[in-house]
C-alpha cells in the first residue's frame, strides 16, 4: 500500500513540503505505516524557475487531474475562491485534505467541515495558524478534557516585526513598512497583515476550536497598526509597556464570546512582551491546565512545511490503520459580547492645556462615566503651555470608555489623541 | 457503546482526573464519540479521606478486577514495580493504557511498548513529561515530518523553585529545601528531584521519541543541585547568567546521542532563563521548524490531569472509530557520545593567590589543554592576598576541560572550586 499525495502550489511553503517529502522519506513511511508518494504538483506557471529538488515531471497545471489520483491533497495555493473549489472537489473525491489556508477556513470553514463529515474524510490545518507552532493541536486535542477560558496571541509575524523595529529603532511606521517590503518580510500589498485581517482569520479558527462554537472572520473586532505612531510607542515604553498586535478570544461564564485583534499595550513582564521579530506566540488559559504558552516560527517555508508534514503523517496513518481526525464540535449557537459591552483596561493619551485644575477635571469625567483610573502620567510640552496626560484605567466597559472620551473632547482644554487596550499581566 | 475506564490511584492527579471525567462528561463524550464511564478507582486505603467528588462506591483495592472490565486503564499509582505489573496485565487484557509514570517508562518502556505492539493496544503518556505541556505530542507527532536536532528543558518544578528562591532571596540550598518541604513543593525524600533523576527520566523519554533510538534512564549523565552554593549563584548573576537544572538531548551528524541533566548557566536573554517557580519549559530545535518553545505547569493535580484526559480522549476515540496511536519507531541501535567527548561551554571558578602572573599562568594551562577562553573575571578577596577568578570557555571537550582542571589543581597557586556547564544563547 502506498499513500498518494497531490500538492497544490509550489510557492515558498509548497516547495519546502516537496523537499521534506523527499528528504524525510524513510522516516515519514515509518511514521505513517506506508510509503508516501508525491503524484503531482500543480502550479500556475510550468516555466517558472523552481528549487532544485522539485521534480519537473511532477508539475502540472491541472489540479483536478492530480486530485483524482490522490489519497491526500495538500492545498497551499493561497487566496479563497480557487482553493475552496479544489478542496470541495478533493473532499467529494474522497481524499483527506491538508491546508494552511487561514483566510479560507475563517470564511468558509463550516461548509468544508460539513462536507467532510458527510463524505467521511478529514480536514487538517495545523499550518493555518502560527506556522510551526502546534497550537491547532493544542486547542483541538491537547485540551480535549479541559475548558479553555482565554487565548491571547501574537499571530502575525509581519506586524510583530514592524512594531519591533519601530520600538527598538524609533522609526516611523511608513519607513519600517517600506524596509520590510524591500526585505521580503511584508507583501507588496500589506493590507492583510497590517490591518489585522490575517491575525483575525487565525484567532477566529482558534476560537471556534476552543469554545466549540462557530466563529466567522466577520465576528472578530479588528483594528490594525497603521495608526500607531512613534510617539505612541514612546509613551508605552515610558509606562513600562510594549505595543504588540494582540489577537485574543475569551468566553464568559454565560457562554458569550469576545474575539478581537488590535494594537495592545503588553506589560514588560508579560510572556508575550519579549516575543521578537517574526516569531509567533500563543498563551492559552484553561481551567485545569492553567496557563500554557507556545512559541515558534509563525511563517516561512520550512517551518510551515514542518506543520504541513505533521498533518500529512496523521492523515496518512489514518488511511493505513483507520481512525479519524477529531471532528468539528458545535455545542450551540454562537453568541458574542456586544462591542459596547466588551471590557478591557485602557491607555488614554490626551493633549491638554497645562492649567491648574485640568487633571482634576479629567479625573471627574472618568469618574462620572464609571471608569476607574489606575495611573496617571503628566508631561509638560516645553514652553507652549501644553502638556500630555496619559491615563491608564482599570477594567472598563467599552461604552463607558467611549462616553468618557466624548466628554473629554467636548471640553475646551483637552483632546484625546490615542486610545489603546492594555493586556492583563 | 460506552467506553469503560479504570482509574488506578486517587492521589493528587488521580482525584483531579476523576473530577474532570465527571464535570466535563458531555464534552468528553462529544470528543471521544461515545460516553466515558468510570468503572472503578483502585486505592491502597479504602478508609482514607477523599475529595468530595469521588464516588466512594467506585473505590476498590482490587486493581485487576477493574482492569478486567476496562477499555482504558489510567495508571497514576507512582513507583515502578506495581505499576509495571498492572500495566502489563492491562495490555494483556486488551486495554489501552494511559500513564503519567516517567520513572517506569524510562526504566521499562521498551518492554511495555513491545508487549503493546504484540497485543495491538496503545500506550499514551503525555502526562509523564512536563505535566500539562503537550511536549510528548510535539516530538512524537507534531514534528513527524521533521528532524529534531536538540531538546533543552526545565523539566523539574521542584528544583526550578529551589534555584529560583536561592537566586532571588539569596538563601542557601538547605534552608530553601526545608521551606519547600514544609510548603509541600518538595517531597520528604527529595532525592528524585534534587539529584536530577526525575528530570533524567523525562529527558530519556523525550530523547527516545525525538531520535527514534531507545534511551534508558541509565544512559543519561546526571548531576543534581545539592552542591550549588549561594556563592555559585552570585558568581553566575555577576556574569549575566541564571543557574537552572537543564535537561538536554542532542544528536550529532553521526547519529551519536548525548543526553544529560545538570545545573547549567543560562544566559539571561535565553528563553529558559525567565521560567520561574514551578513552571516547566522545553525548547526544541528541529531542522525545518527551527526553534519551538512550550511552557506551562509541569506538575500539580489539575494540570497533569488535563494531560491525562487528552490521552483518554485520544484512546477512547480510537476505540470508537478505529485507528492507532503512533507506534514506537526504533531506527537503529543507540550510540552515545562518550562522557569525555561530550562538548559544552564551561564556567570555571577558582580560588587563587593574588599574585602578579597568576592569570597568565592559568591562561597558559587552558591553552595547553586546547580549551579556548571566552571571558575572565577576577575579584580580590579583601585583605588576605587571595582572589577569585572565573573563566568562561568556548565550546570544549569534557576530557580537555578535565585535564585543565587537573593541571590547575596541581599548581600551588590556584584551586578550582566549581565547574558548571554554560548553555548556548
Amino acid at each position: 500500500m502506498t499513500i498518494k499525495i497531490a500538492l497544490l502550489g509550489a510557492g515558498t511553503v509548497g516547495s519546502q513540503v516537496a523537499r521534506l517529502l523527499k528528504e524525510e522519506n524513510e522516516l515519514l513511511a515509518a511514521r505513517a505505516g506506508a510509503p508516501l508518494e508525491l503524484v503531482g504538483i500543480s502550479v500556475s506557471n510550468l516555466e517558472a524557475e523552481r528549487d532544485p529538488w522539485i521534480d519537473r515531471e511532477l508539475l502540472t497545471t491541472d489540479s483536478k487531474a492530480i486530485i483524482d489520483q490522490a489519497d491526500i491533497v495538500i492545498e497551499l495555493i493561497g487566496g479563497v475562491d480557487l482553493p475552496r473549489e479544489l478542496i470541495l472537489y478533493a473532499i467529494n473525491s474522497g481524499a483527506s485534505v491538508v491546508t494552511g489556508n487561514k483566510a479560507l477556513l475563517a470564511e468558509h470553514g463550516p461548509e468544508i467541515y460539513d462536507l467532510a463529515k458527510e463524505k467521511n474524510v478529514d480536514v487538517y490545518y495545523e499550518a493555518a495558524v502560527a506556522g510551526a507552532v502546534p497550537v491547532v493541536y493544542a486547542v483541538r486535542e491537547s485540551l480535549a478534557g479541559d475548558t479553555v477560558k482565554a487565548i491571547q496571541g501574537i499571530l502575525n509575524g509581519t506586524t510583530n516585526y514592524i512594531l519591533d523595529e519601530m520600538t527598538t529603532k524609533g522609526l516611523p511606521f511608513d519607513e519600517v513598512l517600506a524596509t520590510a517590503q524591500e526585505l521580503g518580510f511584508a507583501e507588496a500589498d500589506p493590507t492583510a497583515d497590517v490591518d489585522g485581517h490575517d491575525a483575525a482569520a487565525k484567532i477566529a479558527i482558534l476560537a471556534s476550536l476552543a469554545f466549540h462554537k462557530r466563529v466567522h472572520i466577520d465576528d472578530v473586532q479588528v483594528e490594525g497598526i497603521r495608526e500607531i505612531t512613534s510617539s505612541d510607542i514612546a509613551a508605552a515604553t515610558a509606562g513600562g509597556y510594549v505595543i504588540k498586535l494582540i489577537a485574543e478570544a475569551t468566553q464568559d461564564d454565560a457562554g458569550k464570546i469576545d474575539v478581537r485583534v488590535g494594537p495592545t499595550l503588553v506589560p514588560e513582564a508579560h510572556p508575550l512582551a519579549s516575543i521578537g521579530g517574526s516569531f509567533n506566540a500563543v498563551v492559552i488559559e484553561a481551567e485545569a491546565a492553567d496557563r500554557l504558552m507556545f512559541y515558534g516560527r509563525g511563517a516561512g517555508g520550512a517551518p510551515t512545511a514542518s506543520a504541513v508534514l505533521s498533518d500529512v503523517v496523521a492523515a496518512a496513518s489514518k488511511r493505513v490503520v483507520g481512525g479519524r481526525a477529531p471532528q468539528e464540535i458545535v455545542l450551540g449557537k454562537s453568541e458574542f459580547v456586544a462591542a459596547e459591552d466588551s471590557t478591557s483596561k485602557y491607555f488614554v493619551r490626551m493633549d491638554v492645556q497645562d492649567e491648574v485644575g485640568t487633571l482634576a477635571q479629567l479625573a471627574r469625567l472618568f469618574a462620572d462615566a464609571g471608569v476607574s483610573i489606575s495611573s496617571v502620567q503628566q508631561e509638560s510640552v516645553a514652553g507652549n503651555g501644553e502638556a500630555e496626560i496619559t491615563i491608564t484605567t482599570h477594567t472598563a466597559r467599552a461604552a463607558d470608555l467611549a462616553a468618557t472620551i466624548e466628554s473629554i473632547n467636548d471640553t475646551q482644554t483637552a483632546k484625546v489623541s490615542r486610545v489603546l487596550r492594555v493586556a492583563d499581566e
